[in-house]
């Protein structure tokens, strides 16, 4: 049983993470936010999950750094700077950074990436996700981690080879592209499908999130898995042994 | 058995229809291209289909009441002037006008009205289509029809419905909007999903084509039908009896 | 807002329904549970839902004869006895009783019945449904729902029809079977399609819950439709003026 | 240009495979059947593809030794004596063997065992396969050969962890076990899902096959992959450097 501490233990993802621990097999040890106590809830916890913010990003560091225990970062929007202070604490604890922690996505994009690379470019690819009404943007970060995935298994570069939200007179397709394409409506928690098309057969590798717990879910498995280990940088691929 | 009769016979539709009245329990009567012989036609076929062009309709509809023969016709890019002339030789003749001949996508029509007409707007409407990396245009014909039977069976308007190709920063769904996404990749024949997605559930309804034969299979019931009906003027519902 | 009473209101639906209630349009008159208090309900309420037992059904339906509230019937398992009563309480008061308060699967099975009837027995049907790694029956209550009202549109016998678990030599389809197929794994709410075949083409008709409260939300929209009706027994279809 | 020569030409898969080379960048060297004139197609060709029967084996292999030509082998139901003469002739040539010529199911099988291996058991697994209405036996090969791309992902043995065909009360869903379900219907020429249902996650891996010249391209395209190789003996997987 690990205490588990959560830095923005106010905010969505904290609440959600907090949520499952209870009745699991961790305790809660506690949640700090705008920075504070940080470094008293790192003394009392075996793992900090951080959901905060990018600017309380290096109070978090150095309180892990100062009770010697492991971090995984779930914020998201982190800047160049960011990186670099989670390179340098990462030579003292183990860190796991990560910009989506589904197991299930962590997954297809790998299972993405080897489909690209061995199909080859005779192959089109082409990405669709459906999200909920209130969603603001297309397409979401997710479908551009699996089209990034893709565009690495061809040893191409997305940002030249995207075709997103066709409509009108588009021509034929652009040999090699990418495509991308978003659904919207009612309540879905989010659904991504790649779809590799080539002569008369089709792949498709698809995932579907029942609702939004299951980030919460791998951020807790994350930090079961970053217990103990080296310090060093992790990402999930590293917790599903890609 | 009846004798069958294509007028644009040397086009894609006219071949395929050709092609599947091989071992079939029909006979090719013959065929015309170009205006010519479409009154020689006519008296030796039971009914004539015509996927040729809308600057050859006079001389079938003239050919068609000059036999007393039926008239499938199947022809894209129909005038004003091309319908009255069809409402005036409906008088003589029965005459069976349709843009689309496949009998799965005429009834997903009819169950995309219904389901919009009951659900009511508040379940978003979206429509997803995949065709072969050769179509230059988006969203396909079929998924216009499909949004144009939605739209019906709520009360609205399409056009001024319609959110089609979302990219980028689109901002929340808009209330009553009509959805369109369209996939391009392989050889894919035609797939088009409609989705009506409610609180917490959804239905959606799709239909598949294996290849584009459907199309000259369902010219082909619709001729069956059409033979020995009165005069009159009718479409694909009619044959499935919607 | 209407004053929503609860008979069976510890069960795992009187539970989600008065769930759903907090912070909703409408209120909770109460709850009542193994026929205590049914009468005093009642009289508080604007609407009577019941989920609880064959066995209490009657005490509901004298309270709600005494009050002159309507009621929704949601309780399975229910005899000839029972149906006899409910037929004898529609004379005074309006009831409404279903097997599955899903307006989604109600319409879905609404569009199965439509496309079975209108395809004929040249499409063959199969319907696959998918639920968590607990259920122990197979198909499911839902599937056999669907595969009613696809045998209700060919005028066929389901029991007749039926194929169920194919495994092993199972030698061709029977022309006109309906066929069954149960998919168990995870956390699945509930997934079921309905897949009409033709020549090459096919119709898929499909429902997706994302989670049981569906069943709930349908029971309480029930409710507010059956507020304010004549006396008579009604169906999940009337709500959707089917 | 290769000059492709086929054993078991006026089989499907050899005809097939001949209607593919019209048009095509390669020629066809010619056809022999039952034996016959197996030694001079060698000598006339680059490569050789059998689609013919166990029987007729040996005369293949030592045709393509004497002329010293490789083989692609698609002939099913091989014997073990089949196999220890593959072995041995793939010493003096190079010998493709597989009982699955698709490109696409090839690589989804790679795909399903790495996901098996990565998720782990707790990820319940199901696969879901559709054919035309004719098929006889359940479930397809293809399905039975994901299975065992599963099954070795998780290290165990498929035999032992099969539920087929669920129908009646089946209890809960055995811990570990790789569901199988078979739809049948129409003109499917082959439609498989491998689904990972996690807890409230899932990840679907799908093939779609148009139509079953698929077989006739991918065995081609091993014919080509063959030529210039050296002497051993090769799979699909090779083909796709898995």
């Amino acid at each position: 049983m690990a205490r588990i501490g959560i830095i923005g233990s106010e905010g969505r993802m904290g609440q959600a993470i907090a949520a499952l621990l209870e009745g699991a097999d961790h305790e809660l040890a506690g949640g700090a936010d705008r920075g504070g106590d940080a470094a008293r809830l790192a003394d009392a916890s075996d793992v900090l999950i951080d959901f905060s913010s990018p600017q309380a990003l290096s109070i978090t560091l150095h309180a892990a750094i100062g009770a010697g225990v492991p971090v995984v970062i779930g914020t998201t929007g982190l800047t160049e700077d960011n990186h670099r202070a989670i390179d340098e604490a990462a030579r003292a604890v183990p860190i796991l950074q990560t910009g989506n922690t589904s197991l299930g996505v962590t997954l297809l994009a790998h299972l993405v990436e080897e489909a690209a690379k061995r199909l080859g470019p005779a192959w089109d690819i082409e990405i669709v996700e459906m999200h909920h009404r209130m969603k603001v943007d297309a397409p979401s970060g997710t479908a551009l981690l699996l089209g990034e995935a893709a565009a690495r298994g061809r040893g191409i570069d997305l940002a030249d080879n995207t075709e997103s939200g066709r409509d009108g007179h588009t021509g034929e397709r652009a040999s090699g592209a990418i495509g991308f394409a978003a659904l919207r409506g009612g309540t879905v928690a989010g659904e991504h499908s790649v779809i590799l098309a080539g002569e008369e057969e089709r792949i498709t590798l698809s995932h579907h999130a029942e609702n939004r717990a299951i980030f919460a879910r791998g951020a807790l498995r994350a930090a079961e898995w970053l217990i103990g280990r080296a310090p060093g940088r992790y990402g999930m691929d590293d917790v599903l042994d890609l």
